[in-house]
């Protein structure tokens, strides 16, 4: 059976992607690295994991482990400096490191000069061809923002599109700042890094065009929607049914059927659905995921599915209708 | 001393215009009218009232009163059907009922043909002169669209405004339903009645364009933060401070301030913040406002101490600095 | 494979009962009873309901469809007064009809003179034997507090117990009622039902003594943790260790391991803590459960599997490590 | 007008004072302390901050600036070496830096040596008597077990007397720690520092006997609602009520009432309730409060109005029934 390492194994996305390894059929969670608590037991980082995992290892370690599968779980600047192990046959990079091919948009929007530049393949596997071993993760925020819009290129009008994007507390990862703070965060709602959020550029290379994009901070711990404002040139609705017909992680919802946030929290789906504003002609794309789920952990863990020619879904959680 | 009289006490608006009227210097409860509570003392509605207030009427009973100031708080279609008192010095009404000019409108937007057509002056003072007696208090999100978006007619491109909202569950009311339940509210987020909301009428009217308004609904128990698009025709900073500087319940956010929900919840007061994109050009506007204060309450005081030549600002909740 | 029937499939309970089923390998969904959905495909509950699933039919059909295993998922009133089929396995009923033994507490506690009194299994597997096929699950409260509290019979003083109790809003069920309005449960908190609650009845039956049960509402969607304060006899460790060292679904937690609602939050696990009070000598077990997992759909499934003696966790959210 | 100065300005705590000083008729802000905003003016804590208040100095500048009133709103250790002005009318200190008597106690529950022990009031008045000017203004946690129980000894058996008290998030102080995390916080509950918490010996000290005292965390911003368990020796109810019949800040709530959290939120009110439970016959006394209201800044605003001799309640948040 392949083996998989998570670098980075005690953030957000670290933790969710072990979470779906325990539940993969096909991949062995080899090597848990973290440099914070290398040398501890599973169970140091949560009371969950039990006997049958090895202890954490350091970063360098786990890298260096001998995985099939390595999933790249650090920060943006750390991961820029990996050097992938040649003989992996898949690396999946959460981070943003590796997401922008123009490597010198990295000094604008994420504040440092990529150390090393490199062709990676763009993982949003429903809407581009993967192309291992080099896997870039998407964007929780792109990640949506294609969903909604990826198959109405060419149907709409590129100017003027509006994403407007709002996304659990999660999505700013474990770290401690001031506006993850649960007395900055409850009962609150804010616009943030308007114009300058860094998954922009991101879905710029993917569309061929800009958008307006603003993302907001909700009161809710994990989840993404976002509502995407477009002016239609064709019939949107067949665009998005065809595009997702074979995608067992997304789900065109029918028309009178309201998206909503909590049905993919703690999941790996992605939920789409389709509006019209008689009064201006618009239509509305909204596209719901849980940032950490299909986002993050569940996407990455699906690239290296199609990677490695297993069950697309395998570890995945998509089915259950929790209320 | 003026006395005001509140019809339909015992619902959100009903109580928070109570609660105005506790601080408020110049403006005496001379009576609460609730169908549901008539004839039970206040305390019966919340046991922070006592001594002071006279026991609850029926709706009938405090319209006939004898009030200077009549605050109607009522069901849209109850409000609309109500003949006011003929020596009322002002009437508020903070119902959807004569918000929109054209009577024929109703039956479309709010499901009943309009019994009782008449002139209402639309009262934001902020924007619009008010015209007494009679006043119809804006709805709750067309007063964030409005107060971001009516100071810059001229100045933007009318054509593909985009008002995307988000409101506490407040905003539903009081009453009981499967959307105001709180095992659906919480840890979700949902857009609701999208192209068909009763606002959107209402901020059409007043800008003289439509624009595609989709309100969604928050898991925050009051506040309302809507995030307008536009396509900038002129620098619009100087039109929203020019509009706003001798407004005391208006704060134009000074550049990098981020507007909050949390800032303005419980309070009567407005925040706008003004953003450019400058990927797509496009402006963002930004107004932040509670639903029951700026949104309900608090504007419908302010609309009668506009009408009454008190100081605008008595009863409202402006000054403090709440965590 | 042996079948199922939900009655009461639209509820929390029928639906979580449902997901349970979806992901079970030996327990095949046969009827789908809701007297609301009759009629209708199983998509109309949920969007992620789809192929695969029989429509729903009436509560009546489904009890007589011929199920081995039949989950009631009723109102307490409605479950008292059904004639379960004689061919069935088992019965689990979730609501609170059959808990009791003494049928003459009905009337106080439940408000009805029980219809059909009965000698009904108390389904709580990891603290009594199960003997099918009438199984009454648990109280949600009943079952935090038990697994708190039972293995300590003997080696706390039975006098002064306290249970201190903090549910999410679903354990209210999805009926609408003043209480769950999210307008009410969002950033507050309220004991309720102090003295008066019908799983006070039930905690006493199982430990033999009563105890002093307060519960809360919290402004969460689910889980639920009880606080239990002891005066101890013995050392309580071992106990709680031993009572659940081969239970899958009950996790005792390590000196300096805090219980979090949210680690068994949509989960079917139980955690349980115990810490001692220098000051005064007190123990204080704490117990944390999804109300609608350990706390409902998910042992009454536990229970199913007992009863067929299928794998004790077939269909159950046990593992993983979801933030 | 006396002046006051706040040192520790940008904390929770601070800012809430300075929140009732813009509030209050008879007390005029001479001096913001803060080591990280000084020099900045009084909008760079909140936006809501304008013209008429003086910008930032240091601590110690606000320390020696002269006014009569000086509320400490600083660390512990920070507020414990202080060294009051002579002149100061009031100074009172938020802090715990004051509230235990015996000196040799800041060791074990403050983790520091108390640099300067002395004789300071322990500021809640409407149980004690005030004596400036030095005075110790105590713990959240403590305002409520003691408004709830200090009125009743004589008549329970101080043996088993048991606080499960639940807070908000601001409780923990506006610094970044990992239990603030939102991502924590939301849909969470966990109980902490189970027989350590500081406030456990000032609750002992004012009672003259230990309590088991468990502190828990909510997810809500603000607000404290403490279950205090006790064997009632005597009639409770009228020793609650004449305790409070003339306290502006204290309602004890009719039977039947139910004591909500949400109802003291962003007030300096406490509400207290009485429950009886027959099966056990346990006295279950429930005292709500705003942690940041009564349980911090209100309380120290009332102790400097007693201690300059102005009316007890200016500046307060008291009156007023928002929803």
């Amino acid at each position: 059976m392949p083996t998989a390492a998570i670098l980075g194994c005690a953030g957000y996305a670290g933790q969710e992607t072990l979470d779906r390894l325990l539940a993969h059929p096909g991949l062995d969670p080899l090597a848990l690295g973290s440099d914070s608590l290398a040398g501890q037991r599973a169970s140091s980082l949560d009371p969950r994991l039990n006997g049958g995992l090895p202890p954490f290892v350091t970063n360098a370690e786990a890298l260096a482990a001998g995985a099939e599968v390595i999933f790249v779980c650090l920060g943006h600047e750390e991961a820029a400096a990996l050097e992938p192990p040649p003989d992996a046959e898949v690396v999946v990079d959460l981070s943003g490191a590796h997401r922008l091919r123009d490597a010198s948009l990295y000094s604008e929007w994420y504040g440092f000069d990529h150390p090393r530049p490199g062709a990676w393949s763009y993982g949003l596997p429903e809407l581009f061809p993967l192309e291992p071993p080099l896997v870039a993760n998407p964007g929780c925020y792109a990640t949506a923002a294609l969903l909604a819009l990826a198959p109405l290129i060419g149907a709409i009008d590129p100017a003027g599109v509006i994403v407007d994007a709002k996304s659990g507390v999660s999505g700013a990862g474990r770290g401690l700042k001031a506006a993850s703070h649960a007395g900055f965060v409850l009962e609150n709602l804010t616009p943030y890094r308007v114009g300058t959020h860094q998954h922009a550029p991101e879905i710029e290379q993917a569309l061929g065009f800009p958008v307006c994009f603003v993302p907001h901070l909700l009161p809710v711990r994990r989840g993404l929607l976002a509502t995407c404002y477009v002016q239609p040139l064709a019939d949107l609705r067949p665009l998005l049914e065809d595009a997702y017909v074979s995608a067992p992680a997304v789900r065109v919802l029918e028309e009178g059927v309201v998206p909503e946030l909590s049905r993919v929290q703690h999941t790996d789906a992605a939920e789409i659905a389709l509006y019209e504003d008689r009064a201006t002609g618009r239509a509305i794309v909204v596209c719901a995921i849980d940032n950490l789920g299909k986002g993050a952990a569940g996407n990455a863990v699906q690239n290296a599915n199609v990677a490695l020619g297993l069950d697309e879904t395998a570890g995945l959680r998509l089915t259950g209708v929790l209320v």
